[in-house]
């Protein structure tokens, strides 16, 4: 079997982001973990980390990783029926990949309680469906949420319903650019929010509009700034609904046109031998994620 | 001179993701397009594209594109004085690195009607502070708000204020970690909230308190994905006092302890030769900042 102390000391360091937390962690000397990290090299034939500030996994350093938040899942299966087995007494990690307007919407509402009564941390990772799913297939992620269906190797994907965007803009914004009321022609020459290269969200609705030339643009990485900036009337764009029911109802915001909204699936990818938290986490995402999707 | 039908080629063909649109926006033919961006880099002497989709720049591309946008900037200066000679008539693009946080809450209310006016499109791409600067220094943003104040070459810094950050958490998450009211001792033992590897601001919170430990904590890079997981009571986490007015009137979202803040300064750094609109930019900037910062 592997050498999980090098295994773990590898862990640390990358989870503490550095030598010097590690060891205060693991209860090491900081040159007890350096050594580990030399011999775990050794016997890999290459290096695990990058020496930088914070330390990051190289390639092989990323796979072994994965290996070790393997194995803990299923310890902890494991240590509910034979306890006080573990000794370093950590709370259980799960490294999640998922869009970044599930994260500012309804993610934290749906897993909060399940988080704390399981001890979980949770590392997320924000990421485009391409790049969660990537991640997944390399093993460094153990679940990610994204609108596409098919599962990578080894894992399984279970819709979880829809979120509902709307193309909305400020009242100002309208009344700038829309004088005498809407008109979808005149939209490819009125600024638009796009959230980056892969966001093609607002591509579809002018699509839906019979518009297929190129539009005016602002790009904004960012769920809330996105928001902030449809509010200052920076551009229009799609916004999730989960996001907006308080503008809507002051009128802060309006929907440019009538009610034309876009559904956009959501898939929880899992692997399939992820252990039991990873399964009950799977069955209370199953469970409670209508509150906030919409059925597709 | 060079020849900037080849460049602005290779500009559409990134700022449109893709070759089909970048026709359209410059009304030539796909194959047009194709044909200037294998010229430019004959001429170059190696590739300015990866042709992926979205295509997305080499370094050398990387390099061109800054040189467009900066001419472009200047360009723009010499229009005012000598109208009609853009044939292209696209609104001007700003290339901006700036913090999470600011995105999230002031930048969009401070700069919206700014852009509106001026008619300029903005790129924003988000970044901690070293990495933003990092691109100030390739030149492949305008422009950087970041912690930092020491302005790489070729730029100028100046100070906007500070951001002030509050230690909250939910009041369920209170009751759970510390049943018998607040206790610094315990806190490193309670989950916390971590937006990234380069975010030390809880490490600066846990050492006012003297705890030099290392501590249990969800990472979680999205500033509203960080709010809600703080309210949903995965976590304590220093949150910006803008974000928060309303949590904080309503109770939603308690002080972890007592009056605490934690003023991070935010600097404005600038090309020196961005041209007259990044001058105004900056110049709006420095007046009206002071809405949404605090004095440092």
């Amino acid at each position: 079997m592997f050498d999980y102390k090098l295994l773990s000391a590898l862990a640390a360091v990358i989870e503490q982001a550095g030598f010097e937390r590690a060891a205060q962690v693991l209860g090491l000397s900081q040159s007890a973990i350096s050594q580990r990290i030399k011999l775990l090299e050794a016997r890999v034939g290459q290096p695990v980390l990058v020496r930088a500030n914070p330390p990051s996994p190289t390639d092989v350093g990323r796979r072994l990783l994965n290996h070790v938040q393997q194995v803990r899942l299923l310890e902890r299966d494991l240590q509910r029926q034979v306890p006080a087995l573990d000794a370093e007494g950590m709370p259980e990690r799960l490294r999640i990949a998922l869009n970044a307007d599930s994260l500012a919407t309804w993610w934290a509402g749906a897993v909060g309680e399940f988080c704390a009564d399981q001890q979980v941390l949770l590392d997320l990772v924000v990421e485009d469906q391409e790049v969660g799913l990537k991640r997944m297939r390399a093993g460094e992620v153990a679940a990610c949420l994204c609108g596409s269906e098919r599962p990578v190797a080894g894992a399984r994907s279970l819709l979880l319903g829809a979120m509902r965007y709307r193309a909305l803009a400020s009242p100002a914004f309208m009344a700038r650019y829309f004088p005498a009321g809407f008109a979808a022609a005149r939209l490819s020459r009125t600024p638009a929010l796009v959230f980056g290269p892969d966001d093609f969200l607002q591509h579809r609705y002018l699509a839906s509009l019979g518009i297929q030339d190129g539009f005016l643009h602002h790009l904004c990485p960012s769920s809330e700034g996105f928001l902030r900036m449809t509010e200052a009337g920076l551009g229009w764009g799609l916004v999730p609904e989960l996001q907006v029911r308080d503008q809507l109802a002051s009128g802060r915001l309006v929907e440019i046109s009538a009610d034309k909204p876009i559904d956009v699936p959501l898939y929880w990818h899992h692997w399939r031998n992820g252990g039991q938290l990873l399964g009950q986490l799977t069955d209370h995402l199953r469970l409670t994620a209508g509150q906030w999707l919409v059925p597709l």
